[in-house]
């Protein structure tokens, strides 16, 4: 078991240095997001989720949801800590007003959301999955729909599903068979579907499932495939929840992780078909789809943040009080807590700096989005939506990627005790191997960032970020301080990796894809070292303003910088070692299968 | 579930041109290993770990052990499966044949518990422990405990525990609190112990329990313990099994992973002290346990080189046989096993070099072992001493560090399915993930890597390692073709990094050790990269030799060799990077802990 402490002041330093909250809240529609709402919003959000999710946590994973006759119970608290998160109005937060959302800037959004996925990921999955599906309804849904559904879905008395994968149509998605035949105003829906979060569960009055399926007659593959929504219990026309639908929940997964969360096989129209309603055009459903996942991909790659910052806390706090020999570093005889050893310090630092840099990342991404939605400019708003684009890959698979191993060094910190379940240090491991899994697989990530991303537009949005790091570096540059210059030589020679990769891969994907995909892994792993240090750089440039000008806790600022620094010798120092396994990739693509 | 065949060309491979057990068996109480026998040893082995122990490696994850009224239920099939292990001879395999032994080198006995692992970590845990119990009363034992105890350890009819671990003292093992009082010719134990493997089971007729514990008056620390043997069934004069012990399990460790392996808490002496035995002398009882270590470290390293050989089985199965989407390899419509998506070719060429690395790595080390004890010639002897003992905490913290990153590679290949139990892909990530931690942790090991092995030598054996691997670059530089040219300038980077590293370490680390101690794992860590690469080069120069002399299967040569080209661009590229890492100690030293 352990307890979670929201980290408002590194929040708070990352909203404000790296995203440039403040700038954002200048921009229209985003205005409510004064420095004093923030505050008041990151600290409430911080109560609810240290007080009410967080001690749920080890339980969740504990019991797990069940399915008993059809119906699935979720862990003990959950239900009541879903309803104290709905009448706080917090799933409201990021949402159009028009639909009863508060309209809070996403940036803020997306630090209220780290929190929630910090305290107890197995809970958070449920809004989460949610937001896909007010953000599908928003862009694509009828007014009726919006009218019926969406203020429900955003209050949270509703919740939403995405269903996509069925055991032949994983991340091929257009393999998909489930069948939408019409019937008169609606549809009826027959299939079955897996892996669906929250797909069935007891938190909520009805559950809103968007459905992916084909329509008869439909082209074969990702083009004949639609967007339905249908609801576990119809919706009348006056909004009251109606007749159970045909779906439900025929068992669910036991898996390694996120126990809490029910990953359920879903039934469609086993009695006659499910109603049914078609969401945006017929046989454009992957393009719903899309809006739904971008989003999604950065909701995921914050879970990455947000376990490893539960991991580091975690493992910090046991370092602070297991006492075990004495270290190198005693003055005198005795025994001392193990967080004076010097390799559990490089651990706990390791794991420290590495979660400020996604955390860098991700609400950095989330500004652009924010940036690109509101910014009254329209060049401008472009150049934003082309840096969320590029980005975005690389927060789910990168920061996903290393929540994973933070977690685990979490693990190893804690000793033999990390291996004991009671200890609570190896579910983080469990829950957070989901995360480089779903919502598009990291390798998929990678694909995306090379063959559409970087490929599609010949390197030029690349090219832009590229250029901004270049600007952080000459600011490094002319920076005074003995930290500011640790973190150069790295950074310099991290961006310049970057560019020589990236020139590289715009050259080869035109003239041998398969060459460009085999290094696209590694492509996107610079990536984001290098923009994750950058940022921590442009961080580190803020605290040393900060120091300079007497703002703020000097020992927080130091701290900055130090974090900083301790990333630019331990992870961009390995930027440039990345590159031959990116070009690499005719060793990759010449081995003989059958020797494998 | 999956299937594990055990990889015997490439065992083979690994023990010829890189153990060199051709060499080996010409040396005295080598003879035995002809290239006939090793052939039908490694053949033998492998059904029994295909056809018995494989099969049962799911079965134990998923029953794991109970513990029923004190006794310990191991799961369905295990006890059986033990019955054929021994009845089979595998126990005495390396074992001296004085006692019943088999007396085969070292680096064949490692082949073969490659597989014991491989196919069943959970039940490997208990022969593996029996090896430390024979090692140290086969060094410190009275003639008396010799003629009792091992021929029924040797034969495994009998197994063996080391009893280290109380709740205040696990990596600090000099804070035990265990009594041992004198009562005639032998002592009374009293005391707990936890984290004991395999300290109670019902595979066999009796437990060898060796017990770090105090005598009265003592020094504190680690000069007051002393090493007993206190056996579950007292032995009689005449080796027949006597009355019950007064030690008993209390209860068992519910754990992330090795759910068919029993993790022990011990009660010994509840009712008046257990009965035990004195082995060696009082209070010399570290010395005595370092006997056991020492082994056990290289065979818990082995672990990690297993684990991934069976995730990569799994995964490349896997690969082969899943139908997802059409790759851009794809010359013509239509699905395709996704083993043909650039990316998951990575991965799983990711896993196949690294373990091949680590066995390399694993194997070489072994038959230093062998040649340490055996070799005729008293400079060469200690010469491989020091080889031995410089690599064995890299052999111990790399290839487990790899151990669990290869494995969770394996989940990612599978997808979703990865995070289903069922798939049991998810069970080796959870097996690997115990062996960074005990045996001494990994941060335990760098620490010996640095502290005593380097700095007591002030680098000389790391220095005749490097001059070794200077040889290989150079016969690299002489030998032809592109892909050893491919894998030459990553290796002499490497090197060179190797030697910047080494030189600084020494240094550093007689004026400021926790400095030089901050930079010790990822030092550790480049050594194994370097280390592992070498031999895969070296291997690489024995494959292009077959190749050029028609020597063997030209695929598997051929495969050889894009191996380490493989290796060189994805793992060696990266270790000129580790350097800042390891000389950049003051930044981890320096951080505020207040702040962490």
């Amino acid at each position: 078991m352990s307890d979670y402490t929201a980290p408002i002041a590194d929040m708070r330093f990352a909203l404000e240095e790296i995203a440039g909250i403040g700038e954002i809240a200048r921009l229209p529609h985003c205005e409510q997001a004064s420095p004093d709402l923030v505050d008041a919003v990151l600290e409430e959000a911080a109560k609810l989720a240290a007080g009410v999710l967080a001690p749920l946590n080890h339980i969740g994973d504990q019991q797990g949801s069940r399915l008993e006759n059809g119906v699935v119970r979720t862990p003990e608290g959950f239900k009541e800590a879903y309803r104290q998160y709905v009448e706080g109005g917090w799933n409201a937060l990021p949402f159009d007003p028009e639909h009863g959302g508060q309209g809070l800037p996403m940036v803020l959004a997306t630090a209220v959301l780290e929190m929630w996925n910090a305290a107890n990921m197995g809970f958070a999955l449920c809004p989460l999955l949610n937001v896909g599906a007010v953000e599908a309804l928003t862009a694509h849904g009828t007014d009726e729909q919006k009218r019926l559904y969406l203020p429900k879905l955003i209050s949270g008395e509703w919740t939403g599903t995405m269903n996509l994968t069925e055991p032949q149509a994983g991340s091929d998605v257009g393999a998909l068979r489930t069948r939408a035949v019409p019937d008169g105003a609606h549809y009826r829906i027959t299939g079955q579907k897996i892996f669906i979060t929250y797909g069935e569960h007891d938190m909520a009055e009805n559950i809103v499932h968007l459905v992916l399926a084909r329509l008869p007659d439909a082209p074969p593959g990702t083009r004949g495939i639609s967007l339905f929504l249908v609801p576990k219990f119809v919706v009348n026309g006056d909004g009251s929840v109606g007749a159970r639908n045909d779906v439900r929940c025929v068992s669910l997964e036991h898996k390694l992780g996120i126990h809490a969360s029910p990953t359920c096989v879903l039934a469609f129209g086993d009695n006659g078909g499910a109603v049914g309603y078609l969401v945006g055009e017929e046989n454009r459903g992957m393009e719903c789809m899309f809006t739904m996942m971008n989003n999604a991909r950065l909701n995921v790659g914050l879970q990455g943040v947000a376990i490893a910052e539960r991991a580091y806390q975690h493992a910090r706090d046991f370092a602070r009080q297991r006492v075990q020999g004495r270290p190198v570093t005693a003055k005198a005889a005795g025994t001392y807590p193990i967080i004076h050893h010097p390799d559990v310090r490089r651990m706990l630092l390791l794991m420290r700096a590495q979660s400020e840099a996604m955390r860098a990342l991700a609400y950095y991404t989330a500004g652009a989005i924010d940036r690109a939605r509101h910014h009254p400019d329209a060049e401008r708003r472009a150049q934003q939506q082309r840096r969320v684009d590029l980005l975005i890959p690389v927060v789910k698979a990168w920061c996903t990627d290393l929540g994973v191993e933070i977690a685990s060094i979490g693990v190893q910190i804690h000793g033999g005790m990390g291996f004991i379940e009671e200890t609570g240090a190896a579910q983080h491991l469990r829950d957070a191997r989901i995360a480089p899994i779903y919502e598009g697989t990291n390798g998929i990530q990678a694909n995306d960032l090379v063959g559409r991303k970087l490929l599609r537009d010949r390197g030029a949005a690349a090219t832009e970020l590229l250029a901004d790091m270049r600007t952080i570096d000459r600011r490094l540059e002319a920076a005074p301080g003995e930290d500011i210059a640790g973190i150069r030589p790295a950074l310099a020679l991290a961006i310049d990796a970057l560019g020589e990769a990236t020139s590289w891969m715009v050259e080869t994907g035109a003239a041998d894809l398969p060459h460009a995909l085999a290094g696209s892994a590694s492509y996107l792993k610079l990536m984001g070292i290098v923009t994750g240090g950058a940022l921590l750089a442009q961080g580190a440039l803020a605290a040393e303003a900060r120091v300079k000008t007497g703002t703020g806790d000097v020992a927080f600022n130091k701290a900055k910088l130090m974090t900083a620094r301790f990333f630019a010798e331990h992870v961009l120092a390995t930027a440039p070692g990345l590159v031959p396994a990116i070009t690499g990739g005719a060793t990759t693509m010449s081995f003989d299968l059958e020797r494998l």
